[in-house]
């Protein structure tokens, strides 16, 4: 049971996707402006751009002759949120961990 | 040139290894701990596991027959600084927008 967290950090786990979403976050862009910073063949660029479609992390719209992208940001809020948690539950258990370090200094110091 | 971020996301992208590392938020655990809540064969299990430990992600370390696994907390940070900057960007882009609008707006109800 793939999830869409699935689909968004498997979109994420490549240099090419993090690089084109690094640069939707400025705003839109044109494919061909997208494509242009990376050494690729425009075929291979394009699969990127449909993973990242695909996972719904961006969408395009066509005008005219050119397709515009841009990006949707509730996965990449959803993908942040997940992590977020992660590190609030360590977090909470750090802070755990070192009041009961101080209460057994204290504790020694009175030992 | 497949960087930390690659393995982080990848390692994420995947519903078993996901609860994994939620449950050693909460601090370490055997091998076994970790296996039974999961509907799945041990050896499947583990690869999960390893992809786990290759990324960074988790650790672990044979203590008398019992293999303990814990968190490592900075990959998750690194993953999660990553979503940070782009929501801020993202974030300071919507801003400049909604100035701009208001600006617009205002202009409108002197023109």
């Amino acid at each position: 049971m793939a999830s869409n967290l699935d689909h968004f950090f498997s979109a994420l786990a490549d240099p090419t996707r993090r690089a084109v979403i690094a640069r939707l976050t400025s705003g839109p862009a044109s494919v061909s402006e997208l494509h242009a910073p990376h050494d690729m063949a425009l075929p291979s660029f394009l699969k990127h751009l449909g993973k990242l479609e695909s996972a719904g992390m961006v969408r395009s719209l066509k005008i005219g002759r050119v397709r515009m992208v841009h990006i949707e940001a509730v996965p990449m809020a959803e993908a942040e949120d997940w992590l977020k948690t992660q590190r609030r539950i360590w977090e909470g258990r750090l802070d755990r961990l070192s009041a009961l370090a101080e209460h057994l200094e204290r504790n020694g110091d009175h030992g």
